[in-house]
């Protein structure tokens, strides 16, 4: 049975959110739909254009026999300063203060909706560097990495400080810890990344640097390449850092037991002073 | 500047997508399209109807002046059943079986679109019966909850085998690993729930049950009521299980080395031999 338009605009959008990054071949929807290619190809110049208006992302063309739709979802200046500037808010409350001088970020970093803007917000800044592997270190680096891997429609790995039976043959890396001093551990299954892989390292915290500093480790054992960091929050730290090239979200500082949380270097980095450009259109 | 109807069916089902169980009203609608009440209901009517045809979820209308409309996502029997057969398959990969008798599902549990219909799966089960919290223990449970948190639209927490700092103050459990006898221990941070919260357990393994009864005992100790276990994948257990009412979408049985993926209780348990009702009308 044909379908009517509003009904497969409905049923586009959702299907195309739900796969971000994947292309879909026109005939999958002509099919689906029951409808001509024509049809289809107005649906999304409507899905196109209103993706573009509200900031949902870029509907992207492919011509050609192979070819078809595929959708980037990204976040605009606007909308990610905001959610940055809600976070800064919302972990200066002063019970979050927590002894040694952390911030208890736990309720937050449990709520879906708010780990799907950190991914989103995350994703956009490889908009145009593919990524094909996410990595973070257990335990709560997890759903920040499973958040961001969703946006960019590619899986995540997770490195972990004692190495499970259930994981099979593993890589391990020593690291020193930067803050403590001691050497530290971690491992990752042998068969979860192929050689060769542009990765994205991702965190919920940074200090000195240290763990991800194993995780860089790793990315060299694996004989893979080292695209990025992107952690939620960075704390306030005086030595030096074992990682230079990173991109916070927030900035933390705990000294005199006050908290202050300001937004990290990722609204400069990634929108700086000009505007974000994708592909050679100007968003 | 008023929006076209095409635009506003595309933009809502985002919209409505991104906050499963969320009321938003319709005036939260009228505004952010400038359009008049009658035409928004018209479009949530169209919604409603995509979204039924296409069994992707209810879109609830709740009526008055402090009402508006929630979207439910559910998962139908059939889409469930199709997935459920395709992890068996996935899952039986022969190289996929670990000394001791595990197998390897690492990469399938790390890839975003999986969890996503796990979660919807599972969260299909509580339909008509109000989750809290989503409650996992670390690591291999955390993509889980997180996708399940995210379709029931609630948070998540995770307990720890071993409490950290970043936790604050922490209630601690023993409880015995039926499979190894040995004692362990897990914790969860005092502030992460409200007493008398309605809580869902997952994990992604159960074999004997023993970190699932160190769950239930958390729930206990925050004077909270339990309505729920699903795990992913339940391991062939000979002795008697710590936990009896549970629900799986998978069953592995790996005697004689050989892996043996079949579907978990999962589809009869909640669709049986009639059909899932939702509020008392029929899917």
């Amino acid at each position: 049975m044909k379908t009517r338009r509003s009904d497969r605009l409905v049923d586009m959008t959702r299907y195309l959110l739900e796969r971000p990054h994947q292309l879909i071949s026109l005939s999958y929807f002509t099919k689906r739909y029951d409808s001509a290619k024509s049809s289809i190809s107005e649906d999304l110049t409507i899905l196109k254009r209103t993706f573009q208006n509200r900031g949902t992302g870029i509907l992207e063309t492919v011509p050609g026999a192979a070819g078809g739709t595929r959708f980037i979802p990204y976040i605009l200046r606007e909308n990610a300063e905001q959610f940055v500037n809600q976070m800064c808010t919302d972990l200066s409350e002063e019970d979050r203060y927590l002894p040694g001088g952390y911030v208890y970020m736990s309720d937050v970093l449990g709520q879906p909706r708010i780990l799907n803007e950190i991914g989103r917000i995350m994703a956009t800044q490889y908009l145009n560097d593919p990524i094909d592997v996410v990595m973070t270190v257990a335990t709560k680096g997890v759903p920040i990495a499973q958040s961001v891997a969703f946006y960019l429609g590619v899986p995540f790995v997770i490195a972990r400080h004692n190495a499970q039976i259930t994981e099979g043959s593993t890589v391990s890396v020593n690291y020193v810890s930067a803050s403590t001093e001691r050497i530290e551990r971690m491992a990752l299954s042998k068969r979860s990344i192929a050689p060769n892989s542009r990765i994205l390292i991702v965190d919920d915290y940074m200090k000195g640097g240290g763990t991800i500093s194993g995780m860089r480790s790793l990315v060299d054992e694996f004989d893979s390449q080292l695209v990025g960091v992107s952690v939620f929050a960075e704390g306030a730290y005086s030595g030096e850092r074992l990682i230079n090239r990173y991109t916070s979200l927030l900035h933390v500082d705990t000294a005199n037991k006050q908290i202050d949380v300001q937004p990290g270097n990722y609204l400069d980095q990634i929108f700086g002073d000009q505007n974000l450009t994708v592909k050679g259109k100007e968003k």
